[in-house]
C-alpha cells in the first residue's frame, strides 16, 4: 500500500465533483477541504492551544526529531498496527484518558448499559477525527460495545501523542501524531483503512477527508460501508449533501453536527461561557460598565449579550432580522447599527456568519483602547486585511493578542486576528465535547444496527428520540431527576410513555 | 333573515363533521366551540377581569335592562345598522381607542404606509373577535386600508360595550354586547354577515363560530370567499385542518395562531410578567426567598422560571423530556420530581398542558400556606376536582383566590381554581395585542391580494417575510434600528437585502 | 377624662418646642404631625388600597353609620373597655388574625420560646400603631409574653374594624376604627392612656402622636415610662431625637426604625418586587423592552432598578453622588443627566429624596405615553404642581392613574399623582411586616429588662445582637440552617459563638 | 550606609513593640511582616502569575545571572542613583506603562487638573510598594504633581524589572528587581531612604515594612515626615493602629485600605470577575449546571454567588451570620450547612476568613472529580494540612492544579493549594489598580497640604469628600454623567452642592 500511496496526487482533490469551496479560508489546517468546519475548530483549542497542553504532554521537550513512520515501535502486547510518536508514553496519556472519563459519565453509562447486547459487535469501524483524551473515551466506548477500530487523525496538529500511544498500547490501530506533514496524513488515512483481511463497514468522520478517500480510491469497498457518521458541517453540507445530490451517495450517512443537543451547546451554551474566559484571557479586562456592542443576535449573540449584561456590562445590539430584534428589544438590548455607537463602545464582538461586519472606516473612529473580537463563522466578520496598511503599526503583545496603532498613537485591540476567540484563546469544556463523542456513538449503533430499509442512501438528522436519549444520558451528570408520564397522562398528551416527547419539527427555545 | 335564525338548533353543532372536542372544558365560554382557545383567554381577561374595565365602562351601573335588540338606535350620521347596548357611549369609547392607540402604533403605521394604495380596496369583512378597544384600532385600520367591515363578538362576555358604540359611530356594523345569551349570539353573527345587497367576501375569526355558521348556512356564500384568516388555537386545528382534511375546504384560510412573533410573545415573554403579576395581585406574596416548583420548562414554563429567579425565588423544574431538562439545568434550575419537593415548596405553578400534574395525594404533602396555580394550557394540570371532598373546607377569600383547608387546619391557597391564572389575575399588555392584530391585518391583505394560484384550498402559516414585516413594524416602538445588508454581504450570505432573512424552519431562540 | 379631652386644643401642636416640620406634605393623614413618615405609608397600603380589604372587610358596606363613640357594645365576655366600629364582625377579624399569623412564624416561634420566662410580665404597654391583622399578631404576642396592652390607631383610615373587634373579644382594649375625625383621633389616644387604676410603663410608637401626648399631657405618667419604642422616621428624627437634644427625654427610647434589617426589607427588597407590582396594577405596561430612568441609586433605586433590568427593560440611572454613580456604572446602568434621555424614555421613577427631580420643562419633553411616579421619600419629587395649570388637561382614566394631555393631545401618565407608588399602588407583603413587627417586640423586652443603666434617657438603635435575633428568627421561613462557629473557629475570629458576629459599623451589602 | 545596613539583625523584627502577627502564613512573601495583606497578593498577581508577563518581559530567558547590586549602570542620562536588574530594558518597560496609562486615566486625568498647581512641590516622597507599569503611572503622576520620588519593592518576587528600568531612564531613583533575596529587599529599603541631603517628608507604604524601617533605624527623620500612606490591611491594623495605640505615632497617617471605593473594587466587583476566570483558567469547568456551594455571604461571597448564579450554576450557601443568611435567601439561595451538600455539590468556595472551613472529614465525602478552591482571606479556609496524609496521593496536573487521589481513586480537584484563587489564578483589571493608585496620590496630596492641625498623629480614613473624587475621576471611563444639585436642591437636602454627599457613617449597598 506504500506504492499505492505514492501516487496520490494531492492537488488533484481540487477537481472532486460536485464540491465547491466558499471563499473562507481555513483556520488551523493547511488542508482546503477543511474550510470553515466550526466543531473542528472547537475541539482543536483544547489540545493544541490551552495551558493544559503543556503540561499534559512531552512534545514540546521532546528532542526526539525522527518521523513516526521511520520507527519501529511495539506495543507492551507485541503488536505493532499502529504508528504513533512514541508508544512509550501511553501511561501519561491512560491518565488524560482517565481524567477526561470523569467528565464523560454518559459515555461511560452507554457502555455499562449496551455492552452486555454488544450492539457494535461485528463492526469494523474507521475513525478520523482528532485524537484527544475525549476521542479515546468515545473510542473505547465504541470497543466496549463490540466494534473494532482503527482510527486515524483529522487535523495535521491536533493530536495529543500520549493519547495515540494510550490507544495503540490498548490495541486499537493509530495512526497519527502532531505535526504531521501532509503527505503524512494521507498515509495514515492510507494505512487506517488499508489493512490485510480487514474491510471496514462503518465510517466516522469529522470533515470529510476518510470518506472522501474511500469513495474515491477504494470505491469498491465504499459501497460495502452500512453508514456514515459526519461530524462537521463542511463534511455535511459541502460533501455528503452535494454527493446525494449527485445521485453518488451509496450509503446511508447520519449528520450529526445538527443534532438539537450538540448545537445547543455548541453554540448558545457554550459561547454564553467563552466569550468571558476569551476576553478575560487575552486582555484581563473588567466587564463592569463596559459598553460593548454585538453584532448579531443569534443563538451565540444571545449566549455572548446575556453573559456580559450578568456581568454588568452595558451591551448594544445590531441585527438585520426584525424578529431577532424584536428579541433582543424584549431581552433589554437596545437594537442599534454599529455606527451609532462606534464612537463610544468599549468591546466589539461579531457573531453574524457574515463579512465585512465591522469595516476600515469604523475601525478608525473606535475609541483608544478598545477591543475588537470575533466569535462568529469565520474570519471575514472583521475586515482585517483593510487594517494591514502602511501608516498603521502592529504589536504583537501577547500571543493571539495585536495592538494596531494609528498615526495618532490609538491603539485598538485585536483578538486572534479576527478569527474565532473561543477557538483561538478559550477552551471547550469536556462535558460539551461529551454530548458530541456521544451523539456519535448512538449515530453508529443505529445505522449499524437498523433494520434494512429504514435508512436509505441519503443524509440523515438524528432521530429526536436518539437526542432525547443523548440528552437522558447526560442528565445525572447534574443529579437530574425526569418526571415519567402515567399511561393516563401519555394518552391524553398522544405520546409514547419512552419519547419522543415532541415532533421533529418542534422548536426548542434556550433562554439563558 | 330573523325567521332563519329561529330555526337555528343550538345542539346541531356537536353533528358537524370531522370535529373532534377534547375534554377540556372551556374555561369562559359557555360555548363547547371555543374549547381550549388560549388566546381567546388572553384576550377576554383584559376587558373582563382587571381594575381598568371598572373605569372604562358604564355597563357595571347601568339600570338600562332592555336588551338591545328590543332597542331602537340611530348613530348622529342617521344610521342604523348595528345592535349595540348604547350608542350615545360612543365618545367615552373613542377616548378608550385613542388611548390603545397609543401602544398599537405598528397599526397606525401600518394605516399611514399601506392607505395611499388602499391594498383592501373592495374588500369585503366579516369580522368575529373580542371587540376592545384594541380590535377597534385594527378594524379601523381595516377600513383606512379600504375595507368594509362588519362585526360581531366571539365571546358573549368580553364585549366592550362603549368601544362597540364608538365604532357604530363611525359606521361600522357591529352587532355585540357583553353579556349576550347563546341565542343573542347566533342572532349576532347572522346579523353580521347577512345583509342585504351585501356579500362578504373574507373572514377574520377567532374560534371559528362565524367560519362554521358561513360553511353550514350560507354554503354558496362560502364558496365565494377569498380568504379566512382565524386565530385561535381551536379555529385552526379542530376545525380549519380538520375540514381541510376532510376536503371540504374550498377556500384559503391562513393560521395566525401560529406564526413566530404572536407565538413568542403570547408565551415567553408575557409570561414573563404575567406571572409575577398574576401571584402578586391575588395573594401579594413575596418572591424572594420562596421555594417555587415550576412543571413544565417550554416557553411558559421558561418564562415563569426567568422571572422567579430574578426576583430572588428559589426555582426547581419537573420535566418529562430530557432535552427540556439539559436547559433547565443548564439555565441554574434543579430538575427533580414533584414528590422529591413537593413538603417544602412554597409555591407550585404547572405550565405543561398535561393533566393531573398536581394530585390530591401530593396536595395533602403541601405545606401549610403554600399557592398552587396554573399558567398551562387548560384548567385539567392541578386536580381540582380531588379537592371537593367533605373534609376540605374552601374559604373565598379574595376574587379568584381559594382557601382550602385540610382537617388540621392547612391551608392551600389555590388561584383562579385551577385555571389559568394569567388569563384570570393580570392582564394583557396592549403591546401583546397590538402584534396579535397586526398579524391579522397583514394575512387579510395578504390573501386578499395574493396571485391567483399561490393559496389553495388549504390552511397557510403567514410567510416568514410577512413575520418579519410584523416584528420591523414593532420596532419603532423600542426605537430600535434595523441595520442594512450591503449588496456584497446579501451576495455572500445568499440573501435578499429585504428579507426574508431567515428559512421558514429556522429556529429562533428566545433568552431571557 | 372625657371633659379633659374636650379641652385639647389641637393647633396647639405647633407650639411644641424643638420640632421643625419641614414642608412636606403628609400623603394620607391630615395631621401635620405625620409628615413624611415611610413605614407608616406603607403599612397603611396594605389595609386601605388593595383589593383584598374589600373581600376582607364589611366596612365598606355598612349603613351603619353610628359613630362607635355613639354606641354600647360588649364582648362575649361581658366587658366593654374597648370602642371598634363593630364588636359582632371579631370572628371576622379573627380569620384575618390567623392567616397573617401563617406568615409572621417568626413572631409565633418567639412566643413559643418566652412565654415560658414571661418577659413581659407586668409591662403595661400602650400602643399606637395601624391596627391591621399583623398588628394583631404583634399584640397578641406582647400578651403572651406578659404583658397588659392598650392601642389606638395611628392614622385615621388604616384600620381595619374586624380586627380591632377581633382584638377587643379576646380583651384587648382597643380604640380605633376606619374613618375616625381628628376629634376622634386624639379622643381614642386619650382612652387609650387614660385609664382608672392603670399606669403605662411602656410606649410604642408609630408617629410620635402618643408619646407626644403623654409627654404633654401627663408629664408625670410620662416620667414613669420605662421605654418608648418608635417606629417611624418622623417620631424617631423629628421628635425624639429633638426631644434628647433639648435635655427633655426623661425616658430610654428605642429608634426601631433605622435596624439593618428593618431598613434593607423595607427599601431594597420590597422595592424590588413593589415597583413592578405597582406599574403592572395601575397601567398594565409590557415592562419588556421599554426605556426606563431612575433618578436616584441609593437602595430604593437600586430595587428599581435591578427588577425592570431583569424583567427586560433598558435602565438609565441619573445620581448626584459619584460613589453610587460608580456602582450604577457597575451594575451595568447608563449614568445620565434626565435632559440628556427625556426625550426618549417610556418611564421616569424617581428615588431620590430630593425635590423637584422631574420638572414642567421635562415633563413638556417627554414622549406621548409615558409614565412618571415617584418611589423615593416625599411626593415632591416630581413637580406635580407644575402640571396643574390651564392649557393642561388632567382626565382620571383609574384610581391613582391620570392622564395630563397636552394641548397637541400628547399624554404623560401620571400615578399616585406623584405620591409614594408602592404606598398608594402595591401592597406590603406580611413577611416584610413581619420583621418590623418582631423588632418591635425584641425591643420592647430589651428596654423592660434591660438591667438598670444600660439605656440612658437617650435615642438608641437595636444593639446588633438582637438586630440578628430578629433576622434568625426569620430563617426558618425560608428552611435556611445557619452554621455553628466551632470553639476554634470562634477563638481564631475573636467572636463569641453566639454573635454579634459583625461589629455595630459593619457595613452589610446587598445585592439584588 | 553600606556599612549600616551589615548590622541590621532580621531577627529582631520579632521584638517589635505592640505587634502581634496572627498564625496565617504569608502567601508569596517570605517575610513575616506582610502576612495576610490582601491587597498586595492582589497585586502581586498581575505580574508574577499571568500570561503576560512571560509576554512582557525579558527576564526568564535573561542568561544574565550578576546580582544587580554588583553592577554598574547609568541612563541615558548619564545618572546612576538607582539599581535595577537592566536599564536598557527601559524602551519595552516605557511601552507596558504606556499600555497601563489606557486604562488609569483617572490618574492622568489628575496630572492634567493638578500639575498647573503642582500640589506636591517641594514633597519629597519614599515609596515602597509592588513595581509594575500601574504603580509607574502613578509615581509619574506624583512626579508631574512637584513630587522627588525614590522607590523600592514591597515583595521580593512582583518587580517587573522593565517597568524599573524605565522609571530609572527618567531620573526616578528606583532600588528593586525581581527576585531579591531577603538581604537585598533590606538594602533596597535603605538605599531608598538614605540618600545624602535628601530627607524624605512622605512615606507611601503597602505592608509597613518603609515605615517600619524608617521607624526603627532612623527615628530623627521619622519625626520630619509630614504624613504616611499606607495600602494594607497588615500595615494599617497590625503595624499604625499598634504604634498609635502604644502612644509612638508620632505622624498622622492615612489608612487607604478601608476606603469605600477601594473596598469594593477589591471584594465585590472584582470578586465577581475573577471567580469565573480563575475557574476556567485552571480547570475549564463549565458552569452551567454545577453545584457549588459558597462558604460565606460578605462581599466576596456575594461576587462569588452572583456571577455563578448568571452563569447558570445553582449556588448553596453556607453562613455563621442570621443577617447575610437572610440576605442570601432573598438573593435566591439556599442556605444550608455544608454537611447537608456535601456528597453533591462540584464545587466549594470558601469565602469566609476563617480557618478550617472545609475540614478533611467533609472532603473525604465530596464527590469525584469536585473542585475545592479558595477566596477568602488566607490559606487556612480549607484545611489542606489534613490532605497530606500518606493515603491520599497528589498529582500536580497543571501550575496551580492538584488532584487528590483518594485509594478508592477518587479525584478531588484542589486549587492553588487551597491559597487565594483570584490571586494565584487569575489577574486584577488595570482599572481596579487605577481606583487604588488614584486614592494614593489623594491621600499624599490631603496630607501634604493640610493645614497645621487638620491631621494628628493618630491614623485617619480617607474623607469621604476624596473618597467621592476618587470616584468621580473614574467616571469618565464609563462617559457617565453626573447630575448637579441646584442650589434650591441643596438646601432642601441640606448638602454642599459639590459634596460629599452622604454622612460619613452612610452604608453604600452594592447589588450585583
Amino acid at each position: 500500500t506504500q506504492g499505492y500511496y505514492s501516487k496520490y496526487n494531492f492537488h488533484g482533490l481540487s477537481s472532486w465533483p460536485q464540491i465547491q469551496f466558499v471563499e473562507d479560508k481555513q483556520e488551523f489546517s493547511r488542508f482546503p477541504t477543511k474550510a470553515g468546519r466550526r466543531s473542528l475548530s472547537r475541539s482543536i483549542s483544547q489540545s493544541s492551544t490551552d495551558s493544559y497542553s503543556s503540561a499534559a504532554s512531552y512534545t514540546d521537550s521532546s528532542d526526539d526529531e525522527t518521523s513516526p513512520r521511520d520507527k519501529i515501535q511495539v506495543n507492551s502486547k507485541g503488536t505493532n498496527d499502529f504508528c504513533v510518536k512514541n508508544i512509550k508514553h501511553a501511561e501519561f496519556g491512560r491518565r488524560e484518558i482517565e481524567i477526561a472519563e470523569q467528565d464523560m459519565s454518559a459515555l461511560i453509562s452507554l457502555r455499562k448499559r449496551a455492552q452486555g447486547e454488544k450492539p457494535l459487535a461485528g463492526a469494523k469501524i474507521v475513525g478520523c477525527t482528532h485524537i484527544t483524551a475525549q476521542t479515546a473515551v468515545l473510542i473505547e466506548t465504541l470497543v466496549a460495545l463490540g466494534a473494532q477500530c482503527r482510527w486515524t487523525a483529522c487535523n495535521i496538529y491536533s493530536t495529543q501523542n500520549e493519547v495515540a500511544a494510550a490507544l495503540s498500547e490498548i490495541g486499537v490501530a493509530v495512526f497519527a501524531w502532531k505535526g504531521e506533514s501532509e503527505d503524512d496524513f494521507w498515509w495514515c488515512i492510507n494505512k487506517c483503512i488499508n489493512m490485510e483481511g480487514w474491510q471496514p463497514n462503518m465510517i466516522l468522520d469529522d470533515g470529510g477527508d476518510l470518506t472522501h478517500w474511500v469513495y474515491k480510491k477504494y470505491p469498491n469497498g465504499f459501497k460495502k460501508i452500512r453508514g456514515i457518521v459526519e461530524e462537521s458541517v463542511t463534511g455535511v453540507h459541502r460533501w455528503l449533501y452535494q454527493l446525494s445530490k449527485a445521485g453518488k451517495l451509496c450509503v446511508p450517512a447520519m449528520n450529526v453536527n445538527d443534532s438539537v443537543t450538540k448545537q445547543k451547546f455548541d453554540n448558545l451554551y457554550c459561547c454564553r461561557e467563552s466569550i468571558l474566559d476569551g476576553l478575560k484571557r487575552t486582555t484581563d479586562v473588567m466587564f463592569g460598565g463596559k459598553q460593548v456592542v454585538v453584532c448579531g443576535y443569534g443563538e451565540v449573540g444571545k449566549g455572548c449579550t446575556a453573559a456580559l449584561k450578568a456581568m454588568g456590562s452595558i451591551v448594544y445590539v445590531t441585527e438585520i432580522d426584525p424578529i431577532c430584534s424584536l428579541q433582543a428589544c424584549m431581552d433589554g438590548f437596545r437594537v442599534v447599527k454599529l455606527n451609532e455607537v462606534i464612537r463610544q463602545v468599549d468591546i466589539i464582538i461579531t457573531c453574524t456568519g457574515n463579512k465585512n461586519v465591522v469595516t476600515r472606516d469604523q475601525l478608525d473612529r473606535m475609541k483608544n483602547g478598545s477591543i475588537v473580537c470575533n466569535m462568529g463563522h469565520s474570519n471575514t466578520e472583521i475586515d482585517v486585511a483593510s487594517l494591514r496598511t502602511p501608516e498603521l503599526t502592529w504589536e504583537r503583545v501577547r500571543s493571539q493578542v495585536d495592538h494596531v496603532i494609528w498615526p495618532d498613537g490609538k491603539r485598538v485591540i485585536l483578538l486572534a486576528e479576527g478569527r474565532l476567540l473561543n477557538l483561538s484563546c478559550s477552551t471547550v469544556p469536556t462535558f460539551v465535547l461529551s454530548i458530541t463523542a456521544t451523539t456519535q456513538a448512538l449515530a453508529l449503533i443505529e445505522l449499524y444496527n437498523a433494520p434494512e430499509g429504514r435508512y436509505k442512501q441519503d443524509v440523515y438528522l438524528l432521530p429526536k428520540k436518539m437526542d432525547e436519549y443523548v440528552a437522558s444520558l447526560h442528565l445525572p451528570t447534574f443529579d437530574a431527576h425526569l418526571t415519567e408520564l402515567s399511561d393516563e397522562q401519555a394518552k391524553y398528551l398522544g405520546l409514547n410513555k419512552n419519547g419522543p416527547f415532541k415532533p421533529n419539527y418542534y422548536r426548542y427555545t434556550f433562554p439563558c
